[in-house]
C-alpha cells in the first residue's frame, strides 16, 4: 500500500491546476450567530463537475502514461465520483466507463452521459456494486481510479485544504463529511504536513456511522447498503483512508436525518447557496456540539452541489 | 421631482458600506457556452437581507435626520423592499411598518418578523396595495420610503452597478430584471455618468409587460395585478423611475413563464445558487435572444435569493 506524501500534493496541485476552480470561502453572520463559532465555508459545490472529486479524478486521469491513457478510466461511484472522472476522461480525449446504483439521482447520470461517461447500471449495495465493477474492467482493461482508496484520488482532494490554507488564516479546525474517507484523507494529508496544530473533524450521518464505529473499535467496519439521505457517504472506509482517519483525526460526529435536511435546507435559505445533502453534515454537527466549536475559527468543507431539484428531501 | 445625481450615488455608497456586503461577481463556462457571450453575474442573492433592495433601503434609512427617524419608516414591497427596510430600520434601532400582499411567499414573511418589521396585508392588486398603505402612512406619521420611485433609493440601487464597474473591465452591456424600475434606473445613473457606452437591458416577464409596452409607447402603462412566477416585477413603473427608463434604456426585452422557469432550474443547476424567479428573466432573454448578446461581455443583475423552498415553481 502506497501512502500518499505531501509532494504527491504539490505535483497533484500542478497538474490539475488548468482543469479546476479555485473554489472560493464564503462566510455568514447568520452562521456564525447560530453556533458562536467564525465559520468558513470551503464551497466546492462551484468546482468543476459540482464537487471536489474532480480534484482527485484530474489527478488521475492526467497522471497516467498516454499508453495507459489510450485503454481508458473505469470506476464505481454512487455520483460525484463518476462525474468528475468523466469530465477529467473528456478534457483528455480518453473513454471512461462507470458503475452507478440504479437508484442514483437521475440529475447525476444525466451529466456523467452529458461529459460522454457510459454508464453500467447495478444494484444500491456495496456488495453488488464490487461484483458487478469488477466484470467491466475484466472486460475493457481500463484503469480502475478508485473514488477515494487510491492515493492519486487521496492526493488531488488534499489540495482542496492546500488552497483553504492559503484563504483563511489561524484556523482552529477544519470539518469535512466522511463516506469512504477520501476528503477527509486529503485534509489530513495536507494539515498533518503543513499545520499539524489544526483538529480534523468528520462528520457522518447517524443512518451511515460506520466511520464513527470503525474510529472507536479501532479496526474498519463496513455496512452493506445503509440508508441515508446523503447519498454521498454510503460507502465504506478502506486501507488507505483508514491509514489517515486512524492516524489524524480528532473526533467523528454523528447526525439524525433530521438534523441533516434542516442544516441543508437552512444553507439554502440563508447563504443562497445549493448544497448536497452530504455537505449539510458537518453542518448539522457543528450546530449540536456547541461545546467544541464556539470561539473556533472553522473550515468546513462544502462537498458538492448535485442535488436531483425534483425530489428534494423536505418535499419528500 | 427631484433627479437623484451621481454625487447622490457617491454619498450612498459611503453612507451604507458598513451595512453592506460587496456582492461577488461569478462567471459559469456552461452558460458562456450556451449564450455565445461572457457573462458576469453581479450576485446580489448573497447582499444582506438576501437582495439588492438593502442597497436602497439603507440609503434611505440612514440618511434620515434623527428626528425623522424617531418616527420610524413605512413602506409597501411584494417582498424584498419590505425585508430590506426592516433590515435597515433593525440596524439603526427605528420602527418600521410594512404593506404586503396577503399572497407574498411566506419565507418573506417570516423574515420581515425576524428582523422586527411589523407587517399590514393588503390584496395582491396595485389599488388595494396604496390605499392599505396610506391609511398606514396617516396613523404612524412615519417616512414613506418607496420601494422605487424615490431618489434616495435609486442612488442606493445605482451603488450596485457602481461596485460592478470596479469588479469588472470592458463591459458590453448590462442587463437587469425590471418591475417598477428601481434597479433599472440606479443602473441608469451609475452607467450613463461613469460608462456611458454600455448598454442598458431590462428584462420583464410577458405576463407583466408593462414596461416593455410602456417603453414602445413613449409613456407610463400600468397594469393592475399582472400574474407572474416573478412576484418581485408585478409593480408599474412611477415618474422617476421613468425618466431613466426612457432616457438611457436601450430595449426591454421579455420572457415567458415557462423560460424564466428553465432559466431559474438551469441556474440552480449549473451555477449552485439560489435565485429568484424575477432575476432568472434576465438570463432567460439572454437565451432566447443570441442575436443581441453573443460576442459581448454582459453584465447580468442577480436581484435576489429570497425563495419559498417549500413552494418551488417546477414543483407547482
Amino acid at each position: 500500500m502506497y501512502i500518499p506524501t505531501y509532494e504527491d500534493v504539490e505535483q497533484a496541485h500542478q497538474r490539475i491546476t488548468p482543469y479546476i476552480h479555485k473554489t472560493p470561502v464564503l462566510t455568514s453572520t447568520f452562521f456564525n450567530d447560530l453556533t458562536g463559532a467564525t465559520l468558513f465555508f470551503k464551497c466546492e459545490n462551484f468546482q468543476k463537475a459540482g464537487a471536489f472529486k474532480v480534484r482527485g479524478a484530474c489527478n488521475a486521469v492526467f497522471g497516467l502514461s498516454d499508453e495507459l491513457a489510450a485503454k481508458g478510466v473505469a470506476t464505481h461511484s454512487s455520483g460525484n465520483h463518476a462525474l468528475s472522472l468523466s469530465y477529467a476522461a473528456g478534457r483528455r480525449g480518453i473513454p471512461v466507463t462507470v458503475v452507478m446504483p440504479r437508484t442514483a439521482p437521475e440529475a447525476k447520470k444525466a451529466a456523467v452521459r452529458g461529459y460522454g461517461g457510459v454508464i453500467v447500471e447495478c444494484e444500491p449495495s456495496t456488495s453488488s456494486r464490487e461484483a458487478t465493477f469488477a466484470k467491466v474492467v475484466a472486460e475493457s482493461g481500463a484503469d480502475f481510479v478508485h473514488p477515494y482508496n487510491d492515493p492519486r484520488v487521496i492526493a488531488g482532494q488534499a489540495t482542496c485544504s492546500k488552497e483553504l490554507l492559503t484563504q483563511i488564516d489561524n484556523l482552529d479546525a477544519v470539518i469535512a463529511p466522511i463516506g469512504g474517507g477520501g476528503m477527509i484523507s486529503g485534509t489530513c494529508l495536507t494539515l498533518s504536513n503543513k499545520a499539524p496544530g489544526v483538529k480534523i473533524y468528520a462528520a457522518e450521518p447517524l443512518n451511515a456511522d460506520d466511520a464513527a464505529r470503525s474510529f472507536k473499535a479501532g479496526h474498519i467496519i463496513a455496512d452493506d447498503a445503509p440508508q441515508t439521505i446523503a447519498d454521498g457517504l454510503k460507502v465504506p472506509l478502506k486501507e488507505l483512508t483508514w491509514h489517515f482517519v486512524s492516524n489524524h483525526v480528532t473526533d467523528i460526529l454523528t447526525a439524525t436525518e433530521e438534523e441533516i435536511i434542516d442544516a441543508m435546507k437552512l444553507t439554502w435559505q440563508r447563504m443562497k447557496i445549493v448544497i448536497e445533502p452530504s455537505c449539510a453534515v458537518p453542518l448539522a454537527t457543528i450546530i449540536k456540539n456547541r461545546d467544541i466549536f464556539a470561539g473556533k475559527r472553522v473550515g468546513v468543507i462544502i462537498t458538492g452541489g448535485n442535488v436531483d431539484l425534483d425530489r428534494l428531501p423536505w418535499n419528500l
